[in-house]
C-alpha cells in the first residue's frame, strides 16, 4: 500500500464511501474475520476457529465434479470463446436463460412455471435484490423485511440506493412466522413517520431461520402489498435446499394459481405485477464463486428496467455456457436436487441432535437451508436477556469454544438469545468437532453461572 | 410475457426505474436496434445492416483459442469447482489479482507498476466506472468529462448515482485535445452554477477518437484536480490497443515518475491518492461476455470502499482462474499483444484508406482502439452543419447503405458531422463490403447535394 509521507488532508469521497451503512461493522462480518485470522484446519491448525456463520452448501460437490469430468465438453472454453465472447449476448445466453427457468420449475416441482424471456441474470443475489430496490422504491422510502433478517440486507438494500429496512418484528410464540398485525403494525408506524412504504422483503426460505412461509402467510402478505400499492420481493434462494416436509409454497405457484383461479382476472394479474423474485445457484448448486443471480418479475416495465441496470452486474458468458450445459441436462438437474436435499436433511438431523447433546434446542419446524436457529436464551443469566448479553455469551464462544456462529442481533432478531449456526460448509468430521466443542463450552459456561 | 385483462393502473415504480437517464433511448443504441433487427450475414443476408457501432475486437480470437486448446487446464472447469467455488475468495483470487497488475504493467512496456493489492475487480468497465462514480460523488455532484465521450457514460456515470455529467467542449482545431482554458471554463460553470465538480473523468487511449493523450495535457489534468480536492478517473480500457506511434502515456506513469521524482514528497502523494484507473479485458482481449472490469486505485479508502462495493459485481471464480493462467504466462501475454496491435495497425490502415476512397478523412494522429472518428462535415449541406443535419445523414445511411455508424452527437460532439466508425467487430471481407457501401452511398449522396 502507498506509504505516506506527512498527513496531509485525505480527498474528499462521498458520504456513501465514508458511512457505516455498508453494514460490515456487524458481529456477523467480526466473526468472519475472526475465522480468516485463525482458521480450523484439522491436520495443520486443529484449535483454530471454525466457520459456522458461512452458509454456504459443500455437501454436493462430488455431484458437479462428476459432472464435470463426465461432460467436459461443458466447460471445454476453447471451442466456445468466439460465442462466448459476443457482446450482443450481455443480456444472458438464451440457453442460459432456459435453463434457468426449467432449474426453477424443476425445485417446486413443477408447481409453477417460468418463462426464460423474464429472467434477468445478475452477478449474484447480492446484486438482484440491490437491483430491484432501486427499481421499486427512490431513496428515503423504506421496504418491510421481517426480523430476524440476512444481515447482508442492511448492505445490499440500503447503502448505495439510500432506501431504508423498516423491520417487522416476529417472536419465537409464532415460530417467528410474519402476522398480519406484525406487519401492519410496521407499516402504521412507517407510515405515521412520514416515511413512503414501498414493499415488502421475505426469505422463503427464511434465511437465518430455515423454515418455509405458510401459504396464508404469503396469501396475507400478497394481498397486503396489493391493498397498498406496495411490491413483494421474495428470495428464495434456498429453494432448493428444502429437505423435509412441509414442502416450500413459492409465492410463484400462488401466482400462477390465482390466475388459474380467477381465469386472469384483473386482481390476479395487479398481483402478478406486483411479484417478483430472487434466486441464485450460490445456495443450492454450492457455487458462489460463479456469481449466478436471477431476478424473475411478473412486470414488463421491472424486467426491461431490471435489464437495462443489469448492465452493472452480468454474468461471465463462460460460466452462463458451462451451467447451461449442466442444467439443461435434466436427469442431471433432477438427480441432483434430490441427492442434495437427502444430505442437507442428514447433516441437518446431525446438528440437531448434536446441539440437543450440548444443550440446546433448535426452532420447531426447521426444514430448509444450510444452517439452524439455535435457542441459547436459557444460558444468558437473570438480567442478561439483552443485546449485550447475547454478545457476550458470543465473544467467549468464539474466543473459547472456537466457533464462529452468528448472533441473532445481527440478524436484528428482537429475542436477545437466538444463534444461527451453519452446518452444510465443511465436512462430517468437523462438524463433530465444533459440536463436540460447543457441549464443552456449554457445560463451562453452566458452571460459571451455577458458581457465581 | 403477461397477457392483461384491463388496464388496471399499473403498480408504483422508482423515479429511477422510469426515468431516461440510462440513455438508451440515443442513436447509439437505435443504431443497435436496427442491426439486430436486420443483421448482415454473407451468406444468408448480404443485404443486411453491417455493425460499425460494436467497439468490439474480433481480429484476435485466433490467439485465443490456441492458448486455449493448447492449454485445456486452464478452462478445465472440472478440477477446479472446489476451490472455484470458495465464497471467502469473493474480492477475487490473488492469482488473477497478480495477473492483471502484470498484464496492465506488459500493456504500458512496464513504464508504471501495479500493486495486485490494489487491484479491485469488477463485472466490466460499465460497473467499475459507476463504482467510483459512487465512490467520489454525492448526488447532484458532477463530473467533468471531456467531449467526445463514449455514450454509454451517460447511463454509467448517472443513472443510479444520481450524479451529472458537465461536459468540457473539445474541437477539432485542437485534434479534440482537452485544453486548460476549456477544463477551466467547464468547471468555472458549473461552480458558478452552485454544482459541486468531484472530478474529471478521461478516457485514454480516447472512445470515440482513437488517440491517446498527450504528456502534457495529462500533466495539466492532475494539476487541475489536485488544485480542487478533485479526483481523476482514467479510463484505459483501451491501453493494450494502441498501435502506432506515439505510444501510450499512462496516467499512472506519471503518479510513479512524480513519485520518484520528488522522493514521495507530500504533493506527488495527494496527488496519487487522488487518481483512480479503469481497466478491463473486453477491449484489448476481446473478452467482453467474460465481464471483467478493474478499478485500480492509489487511495486506500478508495480501495477498501471499493472492495465493498464490488460485492454487487464479482467476477465468475471460473472466469477469473481460466484467465488467471493465460494472463500470468508472461510470454503469451507478451506475443498477444504485439500480436494484437499489429493486427489492428493493419486494420486501421485498411479503413482509413478505404474511408479516404470513399471521399472521407479520419481525424488525424489517431494511433489506438477499434475505430476511427470520421469527419463527415463536408457532406452536410449549406446551413445543415446542425445536430438534426447530421442525424438526417446518419439516418440514410443506416437505410441505405445499411452500416451502422455512430453519430458524434450521440457522443455529445459539438461540431455535428463526425462520426465513429468502428473496423475491428468483422471480417476483413466484411469490412470492404462496408466501406464500398460508404463509398457508394457518398457518391450519391453528393449528386443529390449538386442537383438541390
Amino acid at each position: 500500500m502507498v506509504g505516506r509521507m506527512l498527513s496531509s488532508p485525505e480527498p474528499t469521497l462521498s458520504t456513501m464511501a465514508m458511512s457505516a451503512a455498508h453494514g460490515e461493522d456487524s458481529p456477523y462480518f467480526a466473526g468472519w474475520r475472526a475465522y480468516d485470522e485463525d482458521p480450523y484446519d484439522p491436520i495443520t491448525n486443529p484449535q483454530g476457529v471454525i466457520q459456522m456463520g458461512l452458509a454456504e452448501n459443500q455437501v454436493s460437490f462430488d455431484l458437479l465434479e462428476e459432472y464435470m469430468r463426465e461432460h467436459p465438453e461443458a466447460s471445454d472454453c476453447g471451442a466456445g470463446v468466439r460465442e462466448n465472447a459476443l457482446f450482443q449476448d450481455y443480456h444472458g445466453l438464451k440457453s442460459f436463460r432456459k435453463a434457468m427457468a426449467s432449474f426453477m420449475e424443476t425445485i417446486r416441482g413443477g408447481k409453477a412455471r417460468f418463462d426464460p424471456d423474464r429472467v434477468v441474470l445478475t452477478a449474484g443475489a447480492t446484486a438482484a435484490n440491490e437491483l430491484l430496490t432501486f427499481i421499486l422504491a427512490d431513496p428515503g422510502d423504506a421496504l418491510l423485511v421481517p426480523t430476524p433478517y440476512y444481515p447482508g440486507f442492511d448492505r445490499d438494500l440500503r447503502w448505495r440506493t439510500g432506501v431504508n429496512i423498516v423491520p417487522v418484528s416476529c417472536d419465537s410464540a409464532a415460530g417467528f412466522q410474519v402476522t398480519a398485525g406484525a406487519l401492519r403494525a410496521a407499516y402504521d408506524e412507517a407510515v405515521a413517520a412520514g416515511t413512503r412504504v414501498r414493499g415488502v422483503l421475505i426469505t422463503n426460505p427464511s434465511n437465518p431461520l430455515g423454515t418455509t412461509a405458510a401459504r396464508g402467510v404469503l396469501e396475507g402478505i400478497l394481498d397486503f402489498v396489493a391493498r397498498h400499492d406496495m411490491h413483494l420481493i421474495s428470495d428464495e434462494i434456498y429453494s432448493g435446499s428444502v429437505f423435509a416436509a412441509p414442502d416450500l409454497v413459492s409465492v410463484a405457484e400462488l401466482v400462477d394459481e390465482r390466475r388459474r383461479a380467477r381465469g386472469g382476472a384483473a386482481d390476479a394479474e395487479d398481483i402478478a405485477r406486483r411479484v417478483h423474485v430472487v434466486y441464485s445457484l450460490s445456495k443450492d448448486l454450492g457455487l458462489p464463486g460463479f456469481r449466478v443471480g436471477v431476478v424473475y418479475s411478473y412486470n414488463d416495465a421491472v424486467v426491461a428496467a431490471a435489464r437495462r441496470m443489469s448492465s452493472f452486474t452480468l454474468v461471465s458468458s463462460q460460466t452462463q455456457r458451462t451451467l447451461a450445459a449442466m442444467l439443461s441436462d435434466a436427469a442431471f438437474a433432477a438427480a441432483y436436487v434430490r441427492s442434495n436435499r437427502d444430505r442437507l436433511r442428514e447433516r441437518h438431523a446431525r446438528a440437531v441432535a448434536g446441539l440437543r447433546r450440548a444443550g440446546v434446542a433448535c426452532l420447531r419446524g426447521a426444514n430448509a437451508g444450510l444452517f439452524v436457529w439455535v435457542d441459547m436464551r436459557r444460558l444468558l443469566g437473570d438480567g442478561e436477556a439483552t443485546v449485550a448479553g447475547e454478545l457476550r455469551l458470543w465473544r467467549r464462544v468464539v474466543a473459547e469454544a472456537k466457533l464462529n456462529i452468528s448472533p441473532g442481533s445481527s440478524c436484528h432478531c428482537r429475542e436477545p438469545g437466538w444463534f444461527r449456526v451453519c452446518f452444510a460448509n465443511m465436512s462430517l468430521e468437523t462438524l463433530d468437532v465444533a459440536l463436540h466443542r460447543l457441549g464443552c463450552f456449554i457445560k463451562k459456561w453452566e458452571q460459571e453461572q451455577h458458581e457465581n
